[in-house]
């Protein structure tokens, strides 16, 4: 027998980790594959994180001037056509109505019926439809800047998918901004990456890495993509988030155009920008453990799960009636301008696996209360940034005193743990050998397990990009906190003048 | 010349209201017509209020207990075909998705490829996906009621199209609930029917009937339909909201079985209710006059907005800091559990101009400012409930004080003058003649124009409905509030013992 400690989630981290993730998912009832090819289902303490998500970026985004608006989910062919680079990149995965009815077949089935002229794409991303309004929209330099966000489902037709990370309909907030000046619009693209670095590191406690993409990984029709690059456990990067300076690119081929202060006619300069349930994915490969998921407070559907202990019915009475006085004190304090949510979980099962299944869910604070703890005043506190074993008693009117600050710190060392983390695996590499060394896995056994960010060398060449990308790593991205430094490129060895971040990555 | 004032929106109500409708969403600047069929864009001011819609509804669906989730887009053909009556009721008119690509066709265009085995359904309503899941997650008496909603968008391919009220895409919320008996299930139904009623009643301002539907006008697959009927200012009948008692119909087509606390496995019983973004049409034609839209304060994307009278730079510097003060001050004050939200309309174009387009957007205060207000520490304020032309001079302080209580006022105008008008056009009728009269147009080139609502006694039998519906007036609900008294059925004369509401509609 080993002497290991058993864990509420097997396969564990470094046993399985992709099979680790899915376990994740499943232990805290995040969400599930649908009968759908591809398409998730999201659960509601999912869902949850995703509402909390939405409405703490919506605020960010409401308070930078941006107003949201909705758009046509799909999409007509000839739309799609317009931008040449653009319907490369989606062209080959998405999902096309073709008739719009369905029929008797004349063998107790139905057939499709009422073809479409024109086949209509389901969006997955809106610049061509929403450009067309906004073609409308604009017409002088008093219209601009104009600053709109959608909110929205899209769809990709993904060949290999995975919850949460890779999904064919996803949902996800799309910025789409319009500018009279190449200056002011990058400017946008800047501030906005800003705001998803913020959020991401702030809320999701999730440290990130700032910077543009290679020419070989833009967005399909920009002139620049900027991104937010993490990393999740087992050393992978994530791109968490990009923001893309498109130029006049879709300005021309959409026909947004503005009459200037001096009267000139010009076509205007468009950003967009995206998160998506992505973050979700995220969330829980760069904080769970091997028993379950773990949630930054500022973003969890709930902040306590309450756990009655009794056995005898006058317990259970006692124990509710205190439990309810609790909830109208918690009720009224104010956490990160959320109220504290609480889950008074009195369901009809055993107390040890409520437990249990709260761990898994990753809520950050439990409370179990049995009839001594009614007696002593006091509370039995279990928080998701210790072990489950590690709890303490803590007399109730500390505890409210105390839950914000405490929350706090359950916050701050979920972010401290993924910045060592990602510190300790980011290394900088000067030595080809080394580099390939250091994303060859060491076990053949157990491919997943190879480096984590090498900080090197780039000469700026294409080639040398391909070369890296047969050992599946990539340029993750050139950081915007750039160091100027001597070097040479770590694959051709001509000279460079700033390192970049490489990783394997989802 | 016409002694007639001047109204901002042309046609009026009175000379077109069909037009009327379609010329105030565009002055408000509310929606617009897309290049896809049937298809809207919802512009920021628009979008603004289905926001506060969602944001209200939300937290009352909360407070019931209900969490939210999210289910795919696509349905498979086959779930569509395995409830009867849902499947005729939806097939007709809906996208599907058959291919997964657009390919090179030769000739420098695209053309659809990668054939779906099965053709996918974008979603008209989920009763279908969301079983699927909900067969999964209920196993036990434990683990019911299951409730759950989704914000979502769907798609049915309407022939006749128009902005809010009928469109392709559209934008709702759909209740979707799991009960161990019919009791509890009916209770779920008429709950959510309250919601409804409360909401549109005390935010929207819009007197609601509440009511059941006969058996011809039913949800497809619902044992019972109920909904809130509300009167707009064509005297049609507008149905705003709906919540249906499926019984085991849907559980028995998706399998929804649970072990009952006897051990035995049982269907669970099932409800779902909806409302959509048609609120804002209900919204639009109950309230707005023939200078533009008129929103309730509770739903208003802004309460105030500020319109700056200058001429000389000087002015301009004075007035401006006159309002960042002001704005300072009245972002302090929440009313109906929002912040004020007080748009500065500081654009570089004419006072006067700014003015009336505030007075069609329909914002419930505008406070125009000039250096003479500034002076006397005072604000000139004009409100929607009130004329163009009644504009009062207030001091800033007393503003500030009586500004809730002056949103509360214009709120509740709002609501006196549409339950008048619904009272002054509704009528009992007990004679055939008469009621075939209250129908017919005055004025054969206004066919718009007849009578309201027609509270008449109905025998019950689908033959009376049907003759009734040759004259395009239906059968709006048999009211929840019944007064019994005997009658005889405005058709047939057989007896009868309680009235029901008829009227034409959208």
């Amino acid at each position: 027998m080993s002497g290991k400690v058993k864990t509420a989630i097997s396969p564990t981290r470094s046993e399985d980790y992709p099979q680790w993730f899915q376990q994740i998912i499943k232990a805290a009832d995040l969400a599930e594959n649908s009968d759908v090819r591809g398409c998730m289902v999201i659960k509601p303490w999912g869902y949850g994180v995703w509402e909390n998500i939405q409405s703490t970026l919506d605020g960010m985004f409401k308070e930078t001037g941006h107003k949201n608006a909705y758009f046509p989910i799909f999409i007509p062919k000839s739309f799609f056509e317009k931008e040449a680079e653009h319907v490369d990149g989606f062209a080959k995965e998405c999902a096309v109505v073709t008739h719009s009815r369905l029929e008797d077949d004349g063998k107790g089935g139905l057939k499709v019926g009422g073809e479409l002229t024109e086949p209509l794409i389901v969006r997955p991303t809106s610049e061509t439809i929403i450009g067309a309004s906004f073609s409308r929209w604009v017409k002088s330099y008093r219209d601009l800047p104009l600053l709109i966000n959608q909110w929205a489902n899209v769809v990709r037709w993904e060949m290999r998918t995975r919850l949460f990370l890779r999904t064919t309909e996803f949902l996800w907030q799309e910025g789409h901004t319009v500018h009279s000046t190449e200056e002011e619009a990058l400017e946008e693209t800047y501030k906005m990456l800003d705001v998803y670095a913020d959020f991401v590191e702030n809320y999701l406690a999730i440290p990130v890495i700032k910077g543009e993409k290679t020419p070989g990984e833009r967005f399909p029709g920009a002139v620049q993509t900027f991104c937010i690059e993490a990393m999740m456990q087992d050393m992978k990067a994530l791109q968490c988030g990009t923001s893309h300076f498109l130029g006049q690119n879709f300005a021309k081929s959409s026909e947004i155009k503005f009459q200037s202060k001096e009267g000139r006619e010009e076509y205007a300069w468009t950003t967009s920008w995206g998160v998506s349930t992505r973050l979700i994915g995220a969330l829980i490969m760069a904080h769970s453990d091997d028993d379950g998921f773990v949630l930054p407070p500022r973003v969890a559907p709930a902040h306590i799960a309450i756990i009655p202990i009794h056995r005898k019915e006058e317990d259970r009475i006692l124990v509710d009636n205190y439990v309810k006085e609790l909830l109208q004190e918690l009720k009224k304090i104010t956490y990160f301008g959320r109220r504290l949510v609480v889950e008074y979980d009195d369901r009809d099962i055993n107390g040890g696996e409520k437990n249990w299944q709260w761990i898994k869910k990753g809520v950050p604070i439990r409370l179990e209360i049995g009839p001594r703890d009614v007696q002593n005043d006091s509370l039995f506190m279990g928080r998701r940034d210790m072990t489950p074993r590690d709890k303490t008693s803590i007399k109730r009117s500390d505890f409210a005193e105390k839950v914000v600050e405490i929350l706090d710190e359950i916050q701050n060392n979920i972010y401290a743990k993924a910045v060592a983390y990602k510190e300790e695996n980011t290394v900088k590499i000067d030595e080809y050998d080394e580099f390939v060394k250091y994303f060859t896995p060491k076990n053949a056994e157990k491919p997943e397990i190879h480096g984590g960010f090498a900080y090197s060398h780039w000469c700026g060449c294409d080639e040398c990009e391909e070369k890296i990308k047969e050992m599946k790593v990539t340029i993750r991205c050139i950081p915007l906190e750039i160091e100027f430094e001597d070097g040479v490129c770590i694959v051709c060895g001509k000279p460079s003048k700033n390192r970049v971040y490489f990783a394997k990555s989802y």
